[in-house]
């Protein structure tokens, strides 16, 4: 692929860098809230986040869930800021993240207040370490992943994913993690390196009026994360499913030639996930591979642990949508009607 | 509007009297289990569902979140069913609740079943009594809707709603309450009627390719909902968003000439809602306003508490998307590709 000379591009390409400095440079800030937090006694965690950052909330979910057995509420933000209803949890039964790259969503903070009053831990994971989020926070992990330009988040994305990946190995005090860990921005850069290498072979689609995206599992939240970038960056209507979800009532409205993006790396939700795309191509759907196996669209590298599969698995579904975006024209570091920071409160 | 003659129409017109049962002569089922909750030390509360059930367990979220304090936590059902994560509340620290109109949906099942091992207290809210969600729970809310034949669910979506709404009013313990909650038949008959008379004006709208159903706050769910039944009965590319998410990001794909169903009850919300139906109309969308106040197209009668209204507000989107199935032709009872029970593992 060519250099575009976008933010978005060199942000996309900044990733394995941008997630070595967190897990490696700044490992020591993990280490260190994690231990503080492993004394806690939590019976759950609440998730609070919008955007791109609500996508990484629900990997959190997934990792909180099976690598801890803590069950995962994700704040529904507007409770708090709309009807000020304080759900959250009391005198430390439950720990508080709030996710938000600029640190400024009225609405994450609202949560983190709300949960600071009623004595909760909580954490701020941010980009921006004097934001409004990092300081009603009792830990913050700073991203580290330099300011990003583009509207469309990227490296934040990534990095905010790494971000919940090493607090959960601290939380679990485990060696193992922590080395896995560590090959993320390797798999990273192999992973981009092929999609760079292969996505032009998907140019047929890039017309389309209407994509999916689908996951499951871990990858849930790949998917619809994929599908907002596809969607800021081409103006398609890209929609992100659980391949479970998709099956009750959504798939009426799969279109004959639809690009199905499906996100299908090794685990235990592989083969739920390969049903669901064998049933999209019947009804004429188009399935995009992102996965190890051989035949894969967009290849992934092998030998990447489940839960830390949605940090790589994201980056070639990045470099389609900003293929696509390129081959469509259009504005692509700052699309039209998108702005960075979205103050909904 | 005339007579469909489909199981489909019979079954919206019969929302009224499915939720006075449940609402009035079923009332001591939900006084007897809310009771037996009411003294347990809950922290929080995580329910489990699929399709248009997770709808309803969104309107859960709110519910529990506003009326009681109550964090709750919508299950990620594969991270039982997949990864037997055993993410579930212990020892009576948090209430679950299974919401499933077969009770087969397997993976809401292994939620209940996860639950249970690790004694936490179980309510499924299901319609059909002697299921497998409801043998493995502590506690069974029945929705005496009768048999829904129809693949779009409508009754059982209002009356697990009601149920919802019936399980608070006991938990609080409020009369009024309760009160309020027996106005509801006569709320939802109104809207009904309104909207049947009033829907033939919209019919320009049902040739769209894509529509937007726009809600927030406790009816983020009403919207979500709308937009699942556009899309299974008319195939439309029918999105459902939170009026906040909408503006972080996918906006965007909004082209000139989308209706977007917007969900405007009464309530804390309605400011926000406002103002993004005013935001997508200034980019060229068509707002469907379901609403109160005057020039709605789809009016809701006045007095509708908030916490209530999603019951109310779903019924003229139902009505809606079957006037659209019907002027775009296929099968309104058994659209192509659906089957009424989805068992996703």
């Amino acid at each position: 692929m060519n250099a575009t000379g976008t933010h978005l591009e060199h942000e996309i390409r900044e990733q394995p860098d941008a997630i070595m400095r967190l897990v490696l440079d700044h490992a020591a800030d993990a280490a260190r809230i994690g231990a503080a937090v492993r004394g806690l006694d939590l019976r759950y965690a609440l998730i609070a986040a919008r955007g791109s950052s609500d996508n990484a909330a629900r990997y959190g979910q997934y990792l909180f869930g099976e690598r801890l057995g803590l069950p995962v509420a994700l704040a529904a933000p507007s409770l708090e800021s709309l009807y000020g209803a304080g759900a959250v949890p009391r005198h430390g039964e439950g720990l508080v993240i709030g996710i938000s790259q600029s640190g400024r969503s009225p609405d994450v903070v609202s949560v983190l207040a709300a949960a600071s009053v009623a004595g909760a831990p909580t954490i701020a994971i941010t980009n921006v370490s004097d934001s409004p989020l990092a300081e009603v926070a009792d830990f913050v992990v700073e991203l580290h992943a330099g300011t990003e330009r583009s509207i469309a988040a990227t490296k934040t994305y990534t990095t905010s994913l790494a971000a919940l990946a090493a607090l959960v190995a601290e939380l679990r005090d485990d060696d193992a993690d922590r080395a896995a860990l560590r090959r993320v921005p390797s798999l990273v850069q192999r992973a981009l390196d092929a999609a760079l290498a292969r996505v032009g072979d998907l140019d047929h689609h890039a017309d389309a009026a209407h994509v999916l995206a689908v996951g499951r599992g871990y990858n849930y939240a790949t998917a619809m994360e994929v599908a907002l970038k596809v969607r800021e960056l081409t103006r398609a209507v890209a929609e992100g499913f659980s391949s479970a979800d998709l099956m009750h009532g959504p798939i009426a409205a799969t279109a004959p030639g639809t690009p199905a993006i499906v996100v299908a790396p090794a685990g235990r939700a592989l083969a739920s996930v390969l049903e669901t795309s064998r049933v999209l191509r019947e009804r004429g759907a188009e399935p995009i591979l992102i996965a190890e196996q051989s035949g894969a669209d967009l290849p992934l590298p092998g030998d990447v642990p489940e839960w830390l599969s949605p940090i790589v698995a994201v980056v070639p579904g990045q470099v389609l949508a900003m293929r696509h975006a390129v081959l469509r024209g259009g504005e692509i570091d700052a699309p039209a009607g998108l702005t960075k920071v979205t103050e909904t409160y």
